[in-house]
């Protein structure tokens, strides 16, 4: 179940270095990147086509291959692009917020925010799971880490319970993508301050009664 | 986003009636069920074949056809039976449960032993966002509406809070789903009775201190 799928690379194709040296082929690369997002996303791995991710990106073919070998290589890329941009995304708001209760409410509020802009990171990370299975884990397990260090760090300031630790926030992680899910991507219309504020009273307080 | 993939017909091939009238067809029926879970949580819908899922069972190829017209239509009947699979094993020690709080415990630690028992459930749903969303939306849907359903019950006979709803069954579902991943899938070592005992105290206290 764990096999990467269709001959994707199981190792992170740094074999050449590729990262570009210039301001220009920075741009280029992100360009390559965001137009890779709506190609895979509209169309799916299988689909997708180098040729129509540079059209796209209005780039030369050669272009793409200054910075990727193929298909398999750039949604590779993709997938830790998409989440670097989600926690590029999220993780300045978080910071700022006054106490880790409040920290978890708006990091939920600001990836429904980022799911609604970016409809497509969900078919994409997901596909991962067939296409490259290291980069679905990956992303998993760096995204759940980071609420994870939140969660000791709120504990280490005695805002939140002593006890918390990766369970929790595989729990949390879990919760957020779900919420991702049916608010963000499914439902547009949803008041998506009033679904993290709930499911915040939830995670600060529980199921159980409180006087 | 939300159309299917790959030609899976959208509807849910119930235009002749399949359904088999005696015990030794039901028992074919669910021995293709069977072999398609194995096939397609090995291969991959795109890799898995007719031919594959028939040698597996042990049947004719003839018999393939008396219940299901092409690999997509058994694929789609292959997701609602994992699902109402891990429902049937679930509910009866659910509803056993002294309270509604016990309960949320034993629903997490049935699934996470189901899910070790049946490793193949996630690749298969989540194959089903690409192969046949309304499917893999349906398997969603159904599960995190069994929770709601536990919570307003739970609510109503006074165990828990009095305003749950659906966004703390989607988070309960989403959290599920991922403790299941981690500690049933990719942890085969976890305890998962003390992985559900400290996912639960979470879920009835949350995060803040309790004296």
């Amino acid at each position: 179940m764990d096999q990467p799928q269709d001959g994707a690379p199981d190792t992170a194709g740094e074999a050449r270095d590729k990262t570009p040296r210039t301001e220009r082929g920075r741009r280029t690369l992100r360009k390559l990147l965001d137009a890779a997002a709506v190609e895979f996303g509209e169309r799916g791995f299988h689909e997708a086509s180098i040729s129509g991710i540079t059209r796209r990106a209005g780039t030369a073919l050669g272009s793409f291959y200054t910075y990727f070998d193929s298909k398999e290589e750039i949604f590779q890329a993709l997938v830790r692009y998409m989440s670097e941009q989600l926690r590029d995304h999220v993780t300045p708001l978080v910071q700022a917020a006054p106490d880790e209760i409040s920290a978890e409410r708006i990091g939920l509020e600001s990836f429904l925010g980022f799911v609604r802009e970016h409809k497509e990171i969900y078919r994409i990370i997901d596909e991962a799971e067939f296409v490259d299975y290291a980069s679905y884990r990956r992303h998993y397990e760096t995204t759940v880490a980071r609420v994870r260090q939140r969660l000791e760090a709120g504990a280490g300031r005695g805002e939140i319970r002593a006890d918390v630790g990766e369970i929790h926030a595989w729990a949390i992680g879990g919760m957020n993508v779900f919420l991702g899910m049916r608010y963000g991507l499914w439902d547009e219309d949803a008041d998506i301050s009033e679904i993290a504020r709930i499911a915040n009273d939830f995670v600060a307080n529980g199921l159980l009664k409180r006087n």
